[in-house]
């Protein structure tokens, strides 16, 4: 189980967050602060913005979510219905993902999904998770994480559910599963999908640690495939789409579901006890009381 | 499904080539025509070449079929009845693979065998493909590629079915299964073994992406394992093989075969199947009009 | 199987151990004599110290049986003891393991216990052997190969076992599942836990040709995490330490049975199997002749 990965980008001394302190890194960028309800992007204004361009079939998903992009339900629900309605449109090839705001590309799950509320919206919650990486994992197009900014947990689920990822050359830019910092654990798929990508003991290490890389680590593990300047993150995304486009789509995809279908197939067959599984471990009170100090916590530093 | 690799060597701007160009690296070598008809060696001579030296246990099977050593039905009859003689004979316990051609060690399945050939003939050179990667992968001999010149798609397979890669230090020579390129898709058993030998994630990006690796590049993912200079790559791996004969047989033997015959078994397991699947793929209608095109467009290049 | 890896530290000439110099590399440190009957700890004394330090949670457990911390079945039914010890106190919640001796972290199975043995004698050594790795290996605790000298086969196990491997650097000293060297085989849960910790291609290399990898060579493919100098081996496993006690436990812990679990499961599964297979290799007379020819020939270099 993941959430709360917004909580790595304040910074805290007190209560659960204060063992964080012994994996941060000087200069790692604090987006501070990260989690503020007055923030709180709650206007119905799209989440997302999607261009498509027809001339070169590639759509370009921007999250624009403040402060940090996390991934409430609704973020979620809009981000899968854009998946859906380019994976529908034969004129959209490929898809590159980025971030309109400035330092993040996703802080990832969004706590306040996951307090007090209802069972029943938990489930929903992450069932909405599940499908945003069934999506992404499985699809057709050529899809490129374009990383122009940190990416913890559910960020970097997201970046490594695509084909390709490119980020900015920032070393105070960091990205990875960091859940175990936080007291959780990734579940299965998102082990899978990292395992995948790093190979089994850079995943284990990165896991059981719960560690960040800034991006010239990332890099170095292969969780990155390429830095670029900050500037030119999204442009090089563009360049390398065309490389991908070069490939007949129908050996490609093929191929990237040959490579990718055992996964998938496991969580599709797991679904509801993950969900299960989840439901129970947040609704717990034990967890439910962390979130609670954590929240009053960021209130009091806000007041 | 995996085929026509000799197309990679053709410098073409026409038809289903053209994408290939966007993948294409300056100074890679070009063996130019690649694929003539005239220059098909017909004759019954034989298209390998195998000397066994009995006082060191070690066979040279060299590749001798111009004007690429493509795998043509009759090459991978000969190669295979040439790998069981060894393979029974006691007095040799190690093979050392590599081409007496210039600049190619081979360029991978012919295409003349899946043009305008009946289901049941396609279905044969399909299995003879089968019993190439069977009979390699799961030799008993200590197996070492001794690859002198580039080897693309087929020729890449037979390199991975060794133990052993050593490669001529030149950035024109490349290898890689580029098959997507072409528009096909190679099958489970070209992705497992790729998989055993680069790890997932490089497998993932080069058999989506269809890459040819040049030599430098191929060592730095670990798709061959050694590089020495191209009049040296016969004599390293006569002496890398008397390191792997150092072994004591038996306990090696085991060894291989408990580190790849899951991988073995899943195409012993599937083997009609991917017959099945071949024949159903290469005599559809669009890629036999592929295949012609193709052709024809070498025979106006010749003419 | 495995077994009587004390050889690899004999400069010796005859019989079954002449193949072993065309691996062995210049300088690479040589324990000699290495194996000797008198040298033997027979004393009731205890191989293991362990502290725990009960102000950090930190247990330090010292292997203390000269001369090479050979994994005799009374060494490892303490080791395990120990293990178990520590594993129920609460208070402890990392482990790390080093060596008292010179040169040397644990030279692997005791060839002793394999010699003119009963199968009951021998099945109940390999049982031992099984339970240590599988005690390490799914331990709750955090756990760090402190090495500070050579650990070839049966010390390579154990490190791996481990969450870190801290290598003290002296290139003369060498780690490695070095069987095959022996006419011997590792086990498959040998083979999957290197699998797991150097990917699939260097575990084949490894395995087959049975290297031993000095220090920076382990470095190079992942067989160790970290080097330092020799006498900052255990300090730095101390700091390492509190990084991975940081981490909540439960979600370490968690984390780690994800990891791991599944081939914890396939020896748990097969471990009857898996006794029966060592007991009829190791009681062959074949198997049985070598050894004594190889103790007869310890015994004649020491007088």
């Amino acid at each position: 189980m993941l959430f709360s990965i917004v909580l790595l980008y304040c910074c805290s001394s007190a209560g659960v967050l204060s063992q964080l302190s012994i994996h941060s890194r000087h200069g790692r960028e604090c987006v501070s602060p990260c989690f503020s309800l007055q923030q709180r992007n709650n206007s119905t204004s799209p989440k997302i913005k999607v261009d498509l361009d027809n001339s070169t079939g590639v759509a370009v998903l921007r999250m624009q979510s403040p402060p940090v992009n996390s991934l409430s339900l609704d973020f979620l629900t809009e981000f899968c219905i854009n998946l859906e309605k380019l994976e529908m449109d034969k004129s959209c090839r490929g898809l590159i993902i980025t971030s309109t705001l400035s330092k993040v590309f996703s802080a990832g799950l969004d706590i306040m999904e996951m307090y007090g509320k209802s069972p029943e919206r938990c489930g929903e919650f992450w069932k909405a998770v599940q499908e945003m990486w069934l999506k992404l994992y499985g699809s057709n197009m050529a899809t490129i994480a374009a990383i122009n900014g940190s990416s913890p947990a559910g960020g970097c689920l997201m970046s490594i559910g695509c084909d390709y990822r490119i980020m900015a050359d920032n070393p105070r830019y960091s990205i990875g599963l960091n859940e175990t910092q936080l007291g959780i654990v990734a579940p299965f798929w998102f082990k899978d999908t990292l395992v995948n990508t790093v190979g089994n003991r850079a995943a284990e290490l990165s896991l059981e640690l719960g560690l960040l890389y800034s991006a010239p680590d990332a890099l170095k593990i292969g969780l990155v495939d390429q830095l670029v300047p900050e500037d030119q993150v999204l442009s090089t995304a563009q360049d390398t789409m065309s490389k991908w486009l070069a490939v007949p789509d129908h050996a490609r995809q093929i191929t990237k579901s040959m490579m990718r279908k055992q996964t998938i197939d496991k969580l599709l067959s797991n679904r509801e006890a993950d969900i299960t599984n989840f439901v129970s471990f947040i609704t717990k009170d034990s967890i439910q009381r962390s979130l609670r100090m954590y929240l009053e916590m960021l209130k009091s530093r806000k007041a």
